[in-house]
């Protein structure tokens, strides 16, 4: 830990990450116009304030899935009048439109409060390998849902992976790679460090690779963002790890008679669960996955809650808590 | 002027803003491909180099035009499938896509010469009165060109103002009211300050108002983005405030038989050419007015030049240099 910079005789405040996902500016059975973004940003931006009352150094990441859905489909309908951009450059471009519409709902608490400090969301690349398995074997979905006839059609022409999704129609995969390092981790922490609020890694940050003459070129990826978030955590030096996911509380034995909500577990305890095979790896697992990183990495405490329960969890009073390190 | 941070003994080095248009990624003649962007970045990049191995501390803006007019012609052809978003929230998408199309090419460079120093993009919203008196006379063309019977049905239908553009067809017309001040200027310049190459206020900056309750809300206006440039220039100190265009120098006279190129201005000058009309309101007018901003709020020295002189500009062997203050 650096000095605090001069004229700041305070020791630095504690830095919490929150992760939160991409529907949080979009509700479901909402359509995605602005009014929607701004009302569900403006709640959740309510609701961040607890940490700004108890002083943490904050810095927040979030998805994107269903606005990256939506610039698949507009490229699709509007391909003869303007080329595709791939998806890295459309991860780019919701990082700067979720970041500004939080951003703002932000400020306007910040103001109605007469707090000080200012807020900002940084561009971020994360970086993976190209070497990494889940290049040859896509499972991420995104995008429109297509036919069946359609979905194949693609995948013979465009050599993409198709799959059934949930009974709603066919979707295309892409690669989900591990999340290796966040190129602007140092601009990102010495911001948080100066007091300014920060939104960064959006969508699970902008995927590159390095190419074989050492050049970054962006991958057509996705990576999860809870796992990024994690990476991301640590690189700052966070002590607290928040996921705000739909439930309140993370369970074991989920859907079984004896399920149960967990208050709070130690790092040997989660591992215990993780072993027994309690946590789904599309759902809860990549966030469990994500935790367990953050801790093994020298991370205080993490917790998973939703939005609501967050001023409730901070006081210990809600959510499901993970103890790492002292 | 601060200190500079604990373990950093030498003296902070100067600042330097660029201004370059959104023609930078999108040359003459293009469709605006990914792969056209990035050979753009590319080659603008390896020119900013120059600056990065004098050392300076370096802030970039850029304007966004063809990609946002792309981004609009994309949602009206899937406005069926996906709600429309607003202006501002279209110039935050391209501030993230442009920055990190931007960013991608720096880090490149920087990598090539083994500098070790960090790019950034800053999502910058732009403050504007809502009593600016150009909202009520719009000026600025935005979105894709339509025959005279669509633009006037969408003047009456959308309130629209509109005007046929040189020949080409007819646009939407926008507010350009004046950019007052840069909510992201703080942490703008502490970034800057520490060495990190930032990327800020692309197309302009996000522009929003303040309503009457107080708060922030997005406008639907573009500011322009050489007077953003300009504002922050002033607002994060920098010394030398440069603008890429498309010609090599600025021209007095232009297109009259006493046509001539300006080397080197004074403010005094350069007021005195301003008074005599020398430069048209459309084109040079705006970077000129930009440009004695800067100068009257304390900048040192500005250049107008395009990409290719940059080098030499920086020598004092190419491009248009004003003089301000010691």
């Amino acid at each position: 830990m650096t000095r605090p910079p001069p004229g700041h005789a305070e020791p630095p405040h504690p830095i919490v990450l929150v992760a939160m996902g991409g529907h949080a500016f979009m509700q479901p059975g909402e359509k995605g116009t602005i009014e929607e973004h701004e009302k569900n940003a403006e709640r959740i931006a309510s609701l961040l304030m607890t940490l700004v009352d108890r002083k943490y150094n904050l810095l927040i990441t979030h998805g994107n899935g269903p606005q990256v859905g939506s610039l698949l489909i507009q490229q699709e309908l509007a391909r003869s009048e303007v080329p595709d951009m791939p998806l890295d450059v459309l991860v780019a471009m919701t990082e700067g439109s979720l970041g500004y519409v939080l951003q703002q709902a932000l400020l306007n608490q910040l103001r109605k409060r007469a707090v000080r400090r200012y807020v900002v969301t940084v561009v971020s690349q994360v970086v993976v390998d190209e070497n990494d398995p889940a290049f040859n074997a896509p499972t991420k979905p995104v995008g429109p849902f297509l036919t069946q006839e359609e979905a194949e059609k693609r995948a013979a022409a465009l050599g993409w992976k198709v799959k059934e999704d949930a009974g709603r129609g066919w979707r295309r995969l892409v690669p989900s790679p591990r999340p290796l390092k966040v190129i602007q981790r140092h601009s990102i922490r010495d911001a948080v460090r100066q007091g300014h609020i920060v939104i960064a890694c959006g969508g699970g940050g902008i995927p590159i690779k390095k190419k074989a003459n050492g050049e970054y070129a962006g991958a057509e990826v996705v990576c999860d963002k809870d796992l990024t978030s994690a990476v991301l955590a640590s690189d700052v030096g966070a002590e607290l790890f928040i996921i705000l996911t739909a439930v309140p509380q993370v369970f074991a034995s989920y859907g079984k008679p004896d399920q149960h909500a967990l208050g709070a577990v130690t790092v040997q305890e989660l591992e215990r669960l993780v072993a027994e095979g309690h946590f789904a790896p599309g759902s809860m697992g990549p966030k469990i996955e994500a935790v367990l990183g953050f801790l093994g990495r020298g991370g205080k405490r993490a917790i998973i809650t939703d939005a609501e329960h967050l001023p409730a969890a901070i006081e210990g009073r809600a959510g499901t808590h993970f103890i790492g390190a002292i």
